[in-house]
């Protein structure tokens, strides 16, 4: 096998991004025409072909629609009709955690295949379409099966470390296989390299809400959280994280790098940079999550906060597991100067990573078509979102807000107050239906009001039918509230 | 594929079983002859092929030998020249851990395919003859990858734990699948147990010399070691253990239930039994970890803790990674009333074990020749450690004393006061040759004049050469040392 992908953007690429940030800027506004392929082939200096392959990549991404004998035209989308979430107000005070049986109830609901599954942050298997890589899991199995048994290298397998090098530089990461160590899952990663920053007892600065398994490690680990008001779009208040970082002693910050899990904010350049140098002036390092950066809808993918400056004292964490393989469990980070004491840690909690899988999602990376893969899933989660934001629009009670994320593949749910999901979701499930209540994703169990859905799977019946449930589920608790106000 | 294997012991390993309990009991005398077939198949009503693939599997396992045209003789094993480790004197005080920085170091070295394999704990690939199970795995891959490609629940897949508890069952461990924790290795296993059962600051007592991945693992989770002076054969001292419990608190023990690494020592079931008794009196937990206790040498497995007293309050922890697939890093762990908080705990730390390669083990066992393939190991290991016994005769210094392990295949090596095996390291790796200095087995820095062979490669020319070239390295340091003695 070869080779057969390059390390820069396709030109077709490149020229869809152009005329993306056009639309971002608002020089082409919705519904008005496109240039035709023609012009823009002209005027870019690219071949008809090309111009024709950037725009089929635009129509595939919704940015752009064709119009039979009348050329493309920028789509014009309908208007959100429901708010987003306002920016969260969380306590401001370091707390413990106890969110562990919680969490394990959750995920015990959430794996089982009886529930429509609109608990679970991972794409369905189908979608995930990882046959390429199984075939190359079974190549190594037969081909490499005695030499890979063995220990990998505490680092984990080279010719892995080497292709996510490789990918890294195409987000700006200039990294060496040396400074990567694979893990199992991001999990681990994330465990690993808030060991190598924190002891237990201290205080780590997290968005909220935020990925409930993130509190749990927190909790694993005897970590305060300290949760930040964070906006849905934007990501975390900064204002606020420096008032913290004066009056508090914070060992450190974990956010994620992109499409946080629920809210699926991401920081703009600009704020990623004001913010590390903020961490920087206060020597906390950041460890980023940013497993969800692949999945991105718009033009480009979102810079890593450790891309925009590499001396900043960032940790990054990610894994294949919302891309291609759950089921393989294999995450890396890159933890620059903590590499060393990253690396102890790792091998007193799981030793080495299993070879065969590392070399498996190696060959794939190589040479499977991985982006044209990442392509497809990103179009199918995009037009996930749309459409269960649509189904939330016609179920949900007045007043709801839905987060609007510009990747991933979950929605966040603010429901008009009072409202209880904890309930919700005891009905819902007695339903068939599972989805993730509000109060996992705080260390204070706030969000009481507040629902995640996951759009991991295919659009079908079931799906719609399962959003529509718990939208009518909903709307029957703010109508029995609403009686119980008035009799009280 | 359907399932080939049955549950109990075959008729002929019964009667092997009979036999060898003659030969340790004493009743059959090394050098004596052993009854004819045709005897023994009438007095134990066998058939005659019974009693012969007893005899040959007696023969196997060098408890008998054939003479020509004179039937079986109980083996004469050479008497040992060398004597054992004497009792160990560790401090009987609880410390700190800091030995990651060595771990790490010799863990590099010993991943070193360019050294000679004297020092790591890992059977050579070709040995362990994993191709099967990667058939499986390949197999598993190509006809499951879709199902598969999720996060397992949470305890791991539910095929192979039913296997786990099948087997368990012939030791004499009645678990139930619910039980059973999947794991990324015997060490995640052990780490999770720990975390079950104490808290950071707390001491765990274990025995002395220990393999230094539990002591990285105390390291890692802020425990203290409390070392307990442990006989080469029979395990800790039960007097010194029942003196510590009544002068100090300590959360665990943290023992092996057979052949620890490095002495190879395994407490007889009398000892085990008096062992819990004292434990349960003291309400203090046991995790062992039996990761060795497949590779057995005599008649019978050494039987785990917990199958002696199920009652007992202890944590069973073991894993593939010693005899079939080290790459494959998958243990599990038998929690008994701690399954809860092992789950939580488990989900906080690699949140589930990849699935794929549960699924082949789970098929290997139920219908692979397992215990086929463990039968051939254990002769091999017992014949590596013969011959490598037999190699430190012939090149260590005079006064070297030596282990006498009944599983496994690893040696603990003391050599005569003053010697300094980190030095000998230095000039050993120098000369290519990898091994495991003494003072990696110790919180406090004990055994500087001990070293551990490892005996897990076929036994060839090289690994000959290896110990030979130890050897002589260790008979000029004496020889150095006995001149700087007399300087001074």
């Amino acid at each position: 096998m070869t080779i057969v992908q390059t390390e820069r953007a396709h030109r077709y690429e490149e020229l869809a991004s152009f005329v993306a940030g056009l639309v971002d800027k608002g020089t082409l506004r919705p519904g008005s025409r496109a240039p035709s392929l023609r012009r823009i082939s002209r005027d870019r200096r690219a071949s008809l072909s090309t111009a024709l392959k950037a725009y089929q990549l635009l129509e595939d991404r919704g940015i752009l629609e064709a119009r039979p004998r009348s050329g493309y035209y920028v789509t014009r989308r309908p208007a959100a009709s429901l708010d987003i979430p306002a920016l969260s107000q969380p306590p401001g005070t370091p707390t413990s955690v106890a969110i562990a049986a919680t969490v394990l109830n959750l995920v015990q609901y959430a794996s089982d295949p009886r529930l429509v599954p609109l608990g679970c942050a991972v794409p369905s298997p189908e979608l995930l379409a990882a046959g390429q890589l199984d075939r190359f899991l079974a190549r190594a199995a037969r081909i490499k099966g005695v030499d890979y048994n063995v220990y990998t290298a505490p680092k984990g397998d080279a010719a892995l470390r080497q292709e996510l090098c490789r990918r890294a530089l195409r987000c700006g990461q200039g990294w060496s296989p040396e400074d990567v160590v694979v893990t199992c899952g991001c999990t681990e990663a994330v465990t690993l390299a808030l060991k190598a920053v924190a002891r237990p007892g201290d205080t780590i600065a997290i968005e909220s809400p935020t990925y409930f398994g993130l509190l749990h490690v927190l909790e694993a680990l005897g970590l305060k959280a300290l949760e930040m008001p964070t906006d849905a779009e934007a990501g975390i208040d900064i204002a606020a994280l420096a008032h913290a970082l004066d009056q508090k002693s914070v060992a450190a910050c974990l956010f994620s790098s992109s499409f946080n899990n629920p809210l699926g904010c991401t920081m703009p350049d600009a704020k990623k940079l004001e913010f590390l140098r903020l961490l920087t002036r206060h020597s906390v390092p950041l460890i980023e999550d940013d497993i969800y950066g692949d999945i991105f809808f718009g033009a480009e993918r979102p810079k890593p906060f450790g891309a925009l400056d590499p001396a900043a004292n960032t940790i990054y964490c990610s894994s294949f597991s919302k891309t291609i393989a759950p089921g393989y469990r294999i995450g890396w980070l890159m933890a620059g100067r903590h590499t060393q004491t990253v690396l102890q840690q790792k091998l007193a909690s799981t030793l080495a990573t299993p070879a065969l899988t590392q070399a498996a999602l190696a060959d794939l990376l190589s040479c499977g078509g991985y982006d044209s893969h990442l392509r497809r899933i990103r179009r199918v989660f995009a037009d996930n979102i749309d459409r269960m934001t649509r189904a939330i629009e016609q179920s949900f009670p007045a007043g709801t807000r839905v987060s609007r994320p510009a990747g991933g593949f979950v929605l966040w749910v603010e429901l008009p107050q009072p409202a209880d999901t904890r309930v919700l979701f005891g009905e819902a499930v007695r339903r068939g239906i599972c989805f993730a209540p509000g109060d996992a994703f705080s260390a204070t169990g706030r969000y009481q009001h507040c629902l995640r859905l996951s759009c991991g799977y295919g659009w079908d019946r079931r799906i719609e039918a399962g959003v529509e449930t718990i939208g009518a589920l909903a709307v029957a608790q703010a109508r029995q509230g609403a009686i119980h106000g008035q009799g009280s």
